[in-house]
């Protein structure tokens, strides 16, 4: 029941997964994974924040909420009680292109599983009362993990910025006075509009047949009737790039002075062939993890910063985006920091990686990819963010070959390409405010 | 036939207005003007660019020109020949809030001017071929007066990093990528939805009776039926300001280095009372024309620029802004002029503007609310921009009395809650980009 910024969960799957469609229209994916008699059924609905009409930002994450709700069978709040008692666990997430809802159970509990998941994709009642508590509950959540934490704020003012036309720079849970009017009338006007058997994705990961999945599936979710309503998604797209942009948040709370910065890249639902695979690569390489070149050069070496990270967004609907961070060291100024975050870049646009690094940062995620397939919920989780994005099964299984062909040469030319000002936005997070810190300075000066 | 950023007319008037509705909900302003035997004739639409819905960008203004084409009686293109041939002139305009069509003529040309808008509000017919030849029109109009003038690419770049939430930051014109995709059935589809009199005022200025109007306006709009779909205008408003952005556009056309900033701050129609008035009073002391303090000190004392300006827009429906601006005088860096221009503001902030200052400015709104008494255009505009933005005929006609009611205190006041770099954005257009700057420099250094 979180409202999850866009991340980028590396795709690949040694497993063929089998999947077909239901005759309204419901895409079933069946990923064999027999290594325990448990079950993973996810439930992907092709609508997320991004898809939620101007002015009632956080609807598609408040609908998740009272998903959890009741239907004509299911009493308001039994829905995880019903899953527990089952012995399974259950969880929902909300992000900007896809909303999802899911359970681990034992094998046998899946017919379960699909025929309450079912129900709530139709039956879903509200209660005036139950929404307006469930409200509080979001509001306070947004609270808790934006409002009391400055960088989670900051992050939020740049996405803002970020984007001129698009949704993305919309927060996924919502802005604050928008979740407040938020009511039983919204929700169920998002709910009808884009909950039906034609705009979701069942996954099923586990120890069954896909046989026995279809013939489950045809007695659940097939009986559904579609919603003739439901078209391509189209959301406003962004204007090209023309101006980089800065934003500054100044908050008393905030640790070390800490930088973001974004870049506007494709996805790889629209990238040219090979690009989405190169800037995996290219940003692993130059700033994810210890042995990047960020943080080898900033933390281990220059010590200016206390920690670096950075990662290429690309499994999204629309458009992928590159971010990097850092947090300074003790004293160092933000203009010190940014230019050695500058540095490092400008040296991978302009001389590329080493060979040796491509084949490591590759080498990472082939493992990566073998150790994602231990996880069934991992496993699962990429067909359905695959396919709710734009992309398809082959996609997915084809993604380590496609790794395979990328060159330095490609890894220079995306870095070139995307690594560029004009293309970005960074937010700088200061610790204290203007006037605090003349005070300081005041202060300082008076003590002296 | 323009898309108008948003600007702010003083609005004042010593002429009483006399305003009515028709039974089909229609408002109408009549002016009494009698210098002349002419009328300025005006149907205001409530509605413009923020009304759009998302990803059509552009369509308020297109429809705009389509207006020009044919209905049922009136050829294509002869709209505006026609009131040619009967000895007036027309044009029209579009703003984030409202859409305006005016003719100027004889008064006894007033009920063809009548009958012939009357007829567009409801029978526009577009032809396929037309509607593509317009669009075209449209794309040249936006590369001339947008992608030609670094400065306004940077005003639209600035505007779309300020506003987060509120369509106030997507350009009049439309964006280029969404002004190609828009055609006669979007036109139609918006005209259909907003165009109708009772999401209109009429507003005639010159020399009739009320009376007269009531009746011509009965003979011709009065017939119309009133559209029951029309409702109350919600748009998304903008969450608090948090952080201050910065924009920085590099363009090798750019002449001298150019300085824009934005503060959010209430429009008349939400700010509380006396905000507004003064908020105009503040920026006209402060930053309009050459007695403002931002022009005396930066051009004339210091020379640090070449020229200054600022203003208050509080003539819009849902918020309003403050805008500065400045060109760097002849080899002053952007950060000097910048510094210059904060000192200034600050000197405001902190310690007001002189009872002197005050008088000065309000003599000015005063006369230019006697000399706009002089141009029917301005005049009728005046009325028709303001109930089209939320405020009343009595609202505009007590504006010089409610300047006289703003004390250097109510000044100040504003100055320190508004001028605040927390609620700012702030726009820097530079000549060259680096890379152009740092071959630049490398030259020079060669050559030296």
């Amino acid at each position: 029941m979180t409202a999850l910024a866009v991340t980028s969960p590396p795709s690949s799957a040694a497993a063929r997964a089998t999947h077909f469609k239901l005759d309204n229209g419901m895409q079933v994916v069946v990923i064999p994974d027999r290594r325990a008699p448990v079950v993973t059924h996810m439930v992907w609905y092709r609508v997320g924040a991004a898809d939620e009409p101007p002015g009632v930002s956080g609807i598609a994450h408040f609908l998740e909420h009272l998903m959890f709700k009741g239907t004509e069978t299911i009493a308001p709040g039994e829905f995880s009680k019903i899953v527990a008692r089952n012995g399974g666990q259950d969880n929902a997430f909300t992000s900007h292109d896809m909303t999802a809802y899911f359970q681990r159970v034992a094998k046998d509990r899946l017919p379960k599983m699909m025929q309450m998941e079912a129900d709530r994709m139709v039956n879903l009642t509200l209660d005036e009362k139950d929404v307006a508590t469930e409200r509080n509950v979001v509001l306070e959540e947004r609270r808790t993990r934006v409002d009391n934490d400055p960088s989670t704020i900051l992050g939020e003012q740049l996405t803002a910025a970020f984007y001129q036309s698009h949704p993305y720079g919309t927060p996924i849970i919502g802005w604050e006075h928008e979740i407040r009017v938020l009511d039983r009338e919204a929700a169920l006007r998002f709910y009808e509009r884009f909950y039906a058997p034609n705009n979701a994705i069942l996954v099923v990961a586990g120890d069954v047949e896909p046989d026995e999945v279809k013939a489950l599936a045809k007695k659940t979710y097939g009986k559904l009737k579609p919603n003739p309503e439901i078209a391509e998604r189209r959301r406003p797209q962004e204007p090209p790039r023309r101006a980089p942009v800065r934003v500054k948040l100044e908050d008393p709370r905030a640790g070390k002075p800490t930088f973001q910065r974004l870049y506007m890249a494709p996805a790889y639902s629209n990238a040219e062939p090979g690009e989405a695979e190169a800037l995996d690569l290219l940003m692993k390489i130059a700033a994810s993890g210890t042995t990047s070149r960020l943080y080898r050069s900033l933390v281990v070496e220059q010590k200016k910063a206390s920690t670096t990270g950075g990662w290429y967004s690309g499994s999204n609907l629309d458009s992928g985006r590159i971010a990097v961070y850092a947090i300074a060291a003790e004293g160092v100024p933000m203009a010190e920091l940014e230019d050695g975050i500058e540095a490092v870049l400008a040296k991978v646009r302009e001389e590329g990686v080493t060979q040796r690094e491509l084949d490591r940062a590759r080498n990472a995620y082939i493992a990566d990819y073998t150790y994602g397939l231990d996880s069934q919920t991992r496993l699962a989780r990429r067909y359905g963010w695959a396919l709710t994005t734009g992309r398809t099964v082959e996609d997915i299984e084809a993604w380590p070959e496609r790794l395979e062909k990328v060159t330095v040469e490609d890894i220079k030319r995306v870095a070139e390409k995307y690594l560029v000002e004009k293309k970005s936005a960074t937010g700088i997070l200061l610790p204290l405010d203007d006037k605090a810190k003349k005070a300081t300075n005041e202060n300082a000066k008076r003590e002296s």
